[in-house]
């Protein structure tokens, strides 16, 4: 019995292993922050080229509905896109992915833009696609989309999609860079 | 030997501590329910005023598409808005959001939508966006939207997002009450 | 204090409980693969009934906008659907939920198209709505879209959304089977 007795003050060792995962546990779903390092981010370009009418063979996205008159900007106007997507920012560069989803404005002061698209990989080092959406508040130097999810090599990945404007030549052309970083992977 | 003998048995107390670890961690991916309070919460009026062809300094919607001939209750008809949100149910109310995105209609037999659209802040207060989708099932009294992601101070954030009809005049103007829970919060 | 110094050891059994608890939970955020098992799955099928000007008392959806001149598979042509789900390939089955939402075709040299709606549940066995999205690679046998998130019994879901031609009559009739696996259920 007094044997018994000395046992019941659990060893020190323990108590601080338990403490320890105790603690781990308590965080373990906020364990995210803006300051994580995401467990997997890459840089790609994406190149939107218009159609015109005549320029078929280079045409990326096409207008589906017309500007509205609500002022000057585009409002309504809605664009759909299947862009390739490159490492760099030159358009003739290998597509390592495409972009497919559409865009439209929607302010009647500025440029303004809301956007929802699917990347698509299909490359021998990554099958899958991401799943985006989010405004693009062109005024700003980088906007931030949400990476919703995802599919095969990104199976339910989420994260945060860094949009910035490397190039805007009317509506012809725009070149932007997308800095997708996933805070999900699985 | 004896001594080692005795402490085979782990003591009591340490046994509950591992127990209650074990169930804590079996049920920490699924902890949420709808019985969960939300990380945050706040509640936003949305104010749709619908352009129609002369108001554009008060207007912060148009259509972009027009409705079908299927059915009386505008399938078909898209709109994009830029709309303020508001703490209370007052137009004129400082905004504190913007909502930017897109609905349309989508019932021949009834008024009923589909949305997609992200609440924007930019205040000292806080800054980022939530992005959102889902059925508006305008019969049903209230209806949940998805919260599907954030950015900035809403970083990867999830939840539901209820809307309710506060007023209808036709297409001219429209109050929603949209009441955000948040139930991942990074 | 020899005894104490005895009990410096905690029990083997212990540390084997202890070590397990921090390898579960190490793992604890990445354990989701794309072998994992689905919390929930269900085979549903949808039927795409588009309205051709006069068949309004069977048509389910209706093109919003027209076909834009990219290319000869209706780029830019956005139909906007709410369309019965059922268990089986039957059109004429009572619909367990429906489908809310818009597709719309994105590629100049083949059919594809690109897809977000809402299932909802409306029945005594199931209420509730999943809110899905993605790039429907038509050439492709299957095709994953992501399954964002959900309300009321599908709280806060997430998953895969496989889908699969079953039969296709021009744009008059699309018969897909969608594959609904969840990997985050609550």
């Amino acid at each position: 019995m007094k044997g018994f007795a000395v046992k019941k003050a659990p060893h020190p060792t323990l108590l601080l292993l338990l403490l320890s995962l105790l603690f781990h546990m308590g965080f373990s779903h906020k364990k995210l922050s803006r300051d994580t390092a995401p467990c997997k981010r890459f840089v790609l370009y994406y190149h939107n080229v218009m159609f015109n009418g005549t320029n078929i063979a280079n045409a990326t996205a096409a207008t589906a509905t017309n500007a509205t008159a609500l002022g000057d900007y585009f409002f309504g106007q809605l664009i759909v896109f299947d862009d390739p997507m490159t490492r760099d920012q030159n358009l003739l560069s290998p597509p390592v992915a495409r972009a497919q989803g559409f865009f439209f404005f929607d302010m009647k002061t500025t440029y303004n833009a809301w956007f929802a698209y699917t990347i698509i990989f299909n490359s021998t080092k990554h099958k899958g696609t991401l799943n985006i959406m989010g405004a693009d508040l062109i005024a700003n130097e980088t906007r931030d989309l949400s990476v919703l999810g995802g599919t095969g090599d990104f199976f339910m990945a989420r994260g945060v999609a860094t949009i910035r404007t490397e190039v805007v030549e009317g509506l012809d052309y725009v070149l932007l860079q997308m800095d997708v970083k996933l805070y999900e992977c699985y």
